[in-house]
């Protein structure tokens, strides 16, 4: 390995061992770390105007400007340097914030998500610099640290339309190629509404030998919420829930069922599991593409330590989310999730969902010349022709780009489908950051032609 | 208050310091050492032969017999010195180890259920010993430190059929009055079996945009199942559970109308909901006393950290339990729950049913003169007339004493219904600990006459 690929290496390691756990208040200074990490890179590679934007009770956003080509076009740059956090811990391999190197992947958490594609655009800006001492066209940078908390800030300042946030359009850097070495944009995001599930019954735990069989329980009552919220077979149940649920274009299916896919490989090695689920008469594409999900991704109540108690637990709380997608409304479906669970609280218990945050689904038309040229880009590099594709995650900034800057967002994303998103042993495809790097350094050179 | 009562007291704040969670292995020493202060006390009182009958793993038994009455019955006494958990910790107004007296009242865990109980005993010994310098009857005692984790090893030796636990009736002190004031022998227990449901599903915990939608999710999954064993009114749906479920007489029905209850004050004061749950066209006393119910304890899946985490775990555990009524019998009842949950397991994750620990439910025949005497005791003492009742509760080794010893058992209790037994604050009115004393003092005075 050269040395520069080595020193690239070494940077993004540097970067991936600092914990920058967004949702865990005590990672705060780590977060402000991983926030000042990136802004000195950013100052090494040449950009101007390098600053943490502060405020109190926030992660900072950091930004960046070089504005030497005129005539040429502004992009934009996107990513976030907070992470999910790691638990559970005992499930990783290697310890998740201490980069390792296994079969030509870096294991780590953040790896894919996204500190590794935040660096692929940091190396992009890097050597376009060094290599010529200048840019081929404008670029703004905005990264944010509350990705994974739901980005209250950068919503926040996004929407106060800052001047020098004008842009043509935005390059992300968040998503995931479709298969190894097949070049992807993705041009539509699910949008989400994530909450907390409370349920309380009796005032105390209850010995369940006495007052078993007049006592409500809040577990048995979340379970049965949840199962009035969407039935067995995938489909959510809350009323009036896809009434604007935009379906894929005839072109865009026929696109999808071109695409390289082996559904019972995607069972077997991606999911791991006997079965898939979800919704009868939608394939695998539109289920986690184009149709909402409601799922729990987490559940606690009572006693849960060694052995046997015999408690009738007086409350239980679920955290839940619905995923959405165009042209669905997280008020209208934060408004439909509340309403139903209200109707579906057995009697005995009180029950309420409480909004954590919320994101906005997206749409982008790939006809628009940004998503052309970064598809040109990534065919001449990695000789192979790009696909389009959605996806099921969301990244709330798309939307928010779109509705307060009125640009579009290019999602160039480098991660593989089996690099752990947000579950243990994390990783990223060492190749495919430096195919990045590659890939964005011909965009802004295309982009400036 | 005199100086014995104050006696009588400090011996039990004493035993009640000693934090002996058999469910806890880190709390084995703790254990032994409520074992050894059981044995010392007893020794004090008099009694002989005293000693801890050990195993290896297991939590010792204590022994004791005073067998110089000739011609005269034997009893045997039986009790528990181990404890629940204390959890959840917070919610305890006084801390659980540490016994404080509020209101007339000891707060600690244990305190009811069942060291001051068995205090009970011991000083019903002490003090007939000490006044009469002999007992009016034969006693045995065996007490037990594994009550709280399913009893396995006084089953055991019970089954064993060892020769000095010959007697012709068990005294057991772990039930509760009715209502203050109101002497009551319990004559019903419920049984139990108890296990673990553990749900998986993928291999590893994935993130939901990615793949919600087509991956299966263990904690909607558990939920599914948990419905589909009992449904929202609280009957059981679980095939054939009910078959051998023995309606309570017209007599005891007709004796369970007359007791004092008020079921709005049971609802508010003691449960402390809105409304009460259970089957519909059973009373309270049926429901909680007479027919079997499936609760869940405890339950634990996915992220429930602070903030958001979008992960579909990888695997959910709730800890479930059934409570039985005679005659229905554990082990069925353990095939039938298995049964129940492959059935009721939605496609996509494995889930199985693991058995912690379980007991026979029983009834007895109150016509028994060991009971008749009780209950005469208790009349004289109180000044009010004795009540049958009986208990959603288990104590398997009544069952056991039936089975093995053929030994009709005499379920004098001196809790109170708002003990908070298993649950946080719990306690015991100290006026019933002296009453109680008094109790089984004349009970084996009329024994002996």
């Amino acid at each position: 390995m050269s040395s520069t690929r080595q020193s690239v290496l070494d940077g993004l390691f540097d970067f991936l061992r600092i914990p920058s756990v967004s949702t865990d208040p005590e990672r705060k200074s780590d977060v402000l770390r991983a926030a000042q990490f990136a802004a000195d890179a950013l100052r090494r590679a040449g950009m101007e105007e390098v600053r943490l934007i502060e405020k109190e009770g926030r992660h900072p956003l950091v930004s960046a400007e070089w504005l030497h080509a005129p005539g040429k076009p502004t992009l934009l740059f996107y990513g976030h340097y907070d992470v999910q956090p790691a638990e559970p811990l005992h499930e990783w391999l290697s310890p998740p914030f201490e980069p390792t190197v296994r079969n030509e992947n870096v294991y780590a958490r953040g790896a894919v998500d996204d500190k590794g594609q935040v660096w692929i655009q940091i190396q992009a800006l890097t050597q376009l610099m060094a290599e010529r001492g200048r840019l081929p066209i404008n670029v703004r940078v905005l990264l944010e640290g509350e990705e994974e908390v739901g980005g209250e800030f950068i919503e926040e300042y996004v929407a106060s339309k800052p001047a020098h946030l004008k842009a043509d359009a935005a390059l992300v850097c968040d998503t995931e190629m479709f298969a190894p070495g097949l070049p992807t944009i993705c041009t539509g995001l699910r949008g989400m509404v994530y909450g907390e599930l409370h349920v309380e019954g009796a005032k105390v735990d209850l010995h369940s030998g006495i007052y078993g069989g007049a006592a409500p329980n809040p577990i048995t009552a979340i379970a049965e919420i949840l199962t009035k919220l969407k039935d067995a077979g995938g489909h959510i149940l809350i009323p009036g829930f896809y009434d604007r649920v935009r379906p894929p274009s005839i072109e865009e299916r026929a696109a999808w069922s071109r695409l390289p896919f082996n559904e019972t490989e995607y069972r077997e090695k991606e999911i791991g599991s006997s079965e898939l689920t979800g919704e009868q008469g939608f394939d695998v594409f539109e289920r986690t593409w184009a149709r909402p999900t409601l799922e729990v991704h987490g559940i606690r109540g009572g006693f849960v330590g060694e052995g046997a108690k015999t408690v009738i637990p007086a409350r239980a709380v679920a955290k839940v989310s619905a995923r959405l997608v165009a042209d669905q409304d997280p008020s209208e479906a934060l408004r439909q999730i509340q309403e139903a669970v209200k109707a579906a609280t057995p009697k005995g218990v009180t029950a309420e969902f409480r909004f954590l945050h919320g994101a906005a689904p997206s749409l982008t038309d790939p006809s628009s010349p940004f998503i052309q040229k970064a598809a040109a880009a990534m065919d001449e590099l990695f000789q192979n022709k790009t696909v389009y594709i959605r996806s099921g995650g969301s990244i709330p900034i798309v939307g928010l780009f779109q509705k307060h800057l009125g640009i579009p967002s290019v999602l160039m994303g480098f991660g593989l489908p089996d690099d752990n998103l947000h579950a243990p042993n994390e990783k990223f495809h060492i190749p495919n950051l430096f195919a990045g790097i590659e890939s964005v350094k011909h965009y802004l050179t295309k982009l400036g032609q």
